[in-house]
């Protein structure tokens, strides 16, 4: 595997989560393939858990470790040829992306939409750059439509928790004061969409996300029938991604948060989210804390989706 | 040994030096102990010599090292139940100290006094926060009210340069333009009521240390008085504990400069400083570069403190 | 090796560019020299390619790496004795550089021109008072005068692409809107006046470098004169060193930009920066892109000529 950027990168998904439980069990068992391998994490924006748990995964497989952060405004890169460079830009991309593959083995690249542009978000304009140019390697750690090593944890597990063999698992959409990117339900929504589950979706009108993700799940815009008999809950919030709202918050309908008079209605589900959370209005803290709650165990898996990523390439360099 | 917040975790004080011994002459003697462990420094507030010398001792060690920055402004955490998350705190302390505690062995935590409110900072409301919620080993790298990795090194210190057994050690207030927490005065005197020196602590009225941290020690307001016959001065800069005044600067009295004519009194004391001092504020040129002070060794000293809590955290694990 | 701040500290070049193809063809082969060796790299101005490619030689040599970053606003060190400190400078440089020395075994710093005083930046007072107080090897990861670190890479570059013993090199200045230091260009003069290179300096009237850097080389003020017969053009922008115009930009002219109808006028030479470069005011966008362009491998040996420098100062430790 050169490139991990969404679902179908992984290839079949049962061999990639018996890959994961083989290296959960064995974290330090496969130092040989990191030794003198270099791991570059380049930031556009800021992270706390993918920024560890992938460090913490590379130094697993005996990687070294380089951190960049790139302050969203200093990343000043010019990308059109003929502009006198004169101005705010002091680079050029094509230099620029060659020189930091010149200094490592494998490349990780966060880079969130920015809702300026949507066919620019939906290009992957920048992570597709490092893959153009970089010379090396590329994975994703959240990019702008996607982010795979989360849904690649969430799937994990998933996996670890479900109690028969096709669970039904729900994403509903929560309220959240500001405007998020649609990346996390649109890679989660992948992922299922990947799996022999039942999946469905359930958010306000105007909150459709884009259809090549939604896919062959149900939409339900009735969230208590969406809850449903649900062995899984994995709430989300996020902007629409409709024109002309694409970006907007247009909905901050409190009676969407999810609580345990919701939960009741389905089959004893298990709680997920992707966190940060913000309780009372994505959930409320009796669920978040309820023993039936797996945010915590579903942070932990970050390390070993990141592991499973970094040994694959690891393996095909 | 788990945690590492004040002298007591520390058991035995000779024991301890002992092994502080040892480590300085083979720093890189137990590096197995650390093989894939993995040390979260995170810091509150901002650290030189803190930082580097711990994460000296944990590469000593053999560990690998992450470190998290959090300004102090970004840290805005919910800490109370039922609130709905709206506002411009995006996560919850009881998600976000577990997950952190994930990716990683032992965790170092450094958080200031923020001088809003007495009682969260004599409570050490942030470091207990960790120790209660993260899941692993947590040690001090100064909190609110102690700075005990200091202490330690002064105590190392102090052992190598001591030319009796039981030397007299001065603690005295020296004059700062700004607001200093106490922790390192009231560390330095939790350790030294711990040995059996002869210690004395000598402020201008009204900068009273908290009765808990004072304990047998004599207090002797004159600071000349207190200087007579010493074998190590302390020299350190706090701001008021006593209210009303708690957190304030009372007093800038430059009569309390540790000076040549002072150090005079003493029995050729040793000049001691936790480092960064302000120059002929706290004391004077000469003193600071006269072959008595001890300065740069203390310093150096952070680095055998560090490696010893973490050797015994990673050997408890 | 203990020092490593111009050409002279490397001694023989033949000697140094052997060196550096072994350890090119061979990176991971000397890591019993880094071994439990900590290699701190402080930056008072940001960096990109410097900090990576160094942080990488350490890595292949075994080394442990802490970095530092010092914003060039917040190094608010007193240099003065006799100062009462209770001002804006917490620190005196007679306490801090030795407490950082503690804490490792080599001391990279980075510490550009400042324009405020030119004995200041000529007499490189920051560099020095490293070598002169920290009690470590010091290196240069550009200083105000010179970038030593670029300059071998420069080198070892040229050997590899040229194809005559002794070629013909053109260090061009080009137009730029803002003002650089002259490190890079008295750096890459003083390299190239040591070896038997053919070498030439061309820039507008009021560009002249200092005279201790231009040496025996060529000066000639009309450019294509310069370019005629060159196999290697290095371009670069420098502001003004002579007075009373030192560290200004005198001069804009873009009929000094590298194009193709210039390059047509050399013995097909190779193009050369240091990059970041600015297109189409250091050099057109087909130059830099064409085959003849080595701008990309000239950054990769970054890595090699930083690791011929730790691995030296290793060997000397």
């Amino acid at each position: 595997m050169r490139y991990f950027t969404n679902v179908h990168d992984l290839g079949n998904l049962k061999d990639a989560l018996k890959e994961a439980f083989e290296i959960k069990s064995n974290r330090f068992g496969y130092q040989e393939l990191g030794k003198n391998k270099t791991l570059m994490m380049i930031f556009f924006n800021s992270s706390l858990r993918t920024r560890l748990s992938t460090q913490k995964a590379a130094m697993n497989l005996g990687m070294n470790v380089m951190v960049l952060d790139i302050n969203q405004g200093a990343w000043k890169l010019e990308t059109e040829r003929g502009v006198i460079m004169d101005g705010d830009k002091p680079e050029h991309l094509l230099e620029a992306i060659p020189v930091m593959g010149c200094y490592c083995d494998i490349i990780g690249v966060r880079s969130f939409a920015k809702f300026e542009n949507k066919e620019d978000d939906y290009q992957e304009k920048i992570l597709n750059q490092f893959i153009q140019y970089s010379g090396r390697p590329v994975f994703s750690m959240e990019a702008a439509t996607r982010h795979p090593l989360q849904s690649f944890a969430d799937l994990i597990t998933i996996e670890e928790y479900k109690t028969k063999e096709k669970p039904k698992v729900v994403l509903t959409w929560a309220p959240h004061p500001r405007p998020l990117p649609q990346a996390v339900a649109n890679s989660f929504s992948e992922w299922m969409n990947a799996t022999d589950y039942e999946f469905v979706i359930t958010h306000p009108k105007g909150y459709e996300l884009a259809p090549e993700f939604v896919g062959n799940a149900k939409v339900e815009y009735n969230q208590k029938k969406a809850f449903d008999g649900a062995d899984f809950i994995y709430a989300k919030n996020w902007s629409a991604y409709t024109d002309p709202n694409y970006g907007k918050v247009i909905n901050t309908d409190r009676s969407w948060t999810v609580d345990s008079e919701k939960m009741a209605l389905t089959n004893n589900a298990f709680f997920m989210h992707c966190l940060p959370v913000r309780r009372n209005m994505i959930v409320s803290d009796d669920v978040i804390e309820s023993s039936q709650s797996i945010v915590i165990p579903e942070a932990a898996n970050r390390e070993i989706s990141a592991q499973v990523v970094l040994k694959r390439i690891l393996e095909s360099l």
